[in-house]
């Protein structure tokens, strides 16, 4: 896979995707073996860390999916996407982000730095 | 310098020096020795390559001055902030963009990635 807008939305799927086993399979297509994320509140080196890592986010979050919300802009080995989450019924928490990933040559990711652009307002109690 | 404020208003500042000598001081105290910068439409490796592409930038944006427009995010090594130019009489095009840096253990930067997150309106002759 060398196209960064397939890499981008396979990405995306990995987040969604709560079967363990296909989950665990789609992290390994998803990144190099080396692969890291790295966000203000976790980090994940290697399929074993990455998959547990989105695992937890999965059970933090339940019903919450990841949509793409922005062009896929790319230059030399770098690519930049925004993505929501919630803000439904279902997932009443909008959340939105952007992550910068570094491509490998055989179009994998090696790198991917997560940036919380909105996070949900603070609950006051009445 | 281990303050990634300081470091990021110091980066900013790399851009607006107009002053050969001081410029290219103030590069060597931003980036490692290896670092390099990454946007779609210019690079640079090395304090040679990074200054010419900052000296190449000034030439073509005359009385351009960048301000940083956000807040600074940092987490890990990572560094996430916006900054904007232009939008005066002087400087008339407005461009914002948004630079991801990675930060070395002595507090420089060891790589800097540029995205472009406004240009210019395209102009219409009438």
């Amino acid at each position: 896979m060398s196209n960064v807008n397939e890499i981008v939305v396979r990405y995306l799927e990995v987040w969604n995707e709560r079967d363990a086993e296909k989950r665990r399979d789609l992290v390994s297509k998803t990144w190099t073996e080396d692969g890291g994320y790295f966000d203000r509140v976790r980090e994940g080196v290697g399929y074993d860390r990455i998959d547990a890592m989105i695992a937890a986010a999965q059970e933090k979050f339940p019903g919450y999916r990841l949509n793409l919300a922005s062009g896929i802009e790319a230059h030399h080995d770098y690519v930049r996407f925004s993505w929501v989450a919630g803000g439904t019924a279902e997932a009443p928490l909008y959340i939105k982000g952007t992550d910068v990933a570094v491509v490998a040559s055989d179009g994998r990711l090696s790198l991917v730095i997560g940036f919380t652009d909105a996070a949900p307002a603070p609950v006051t109690k009445q």
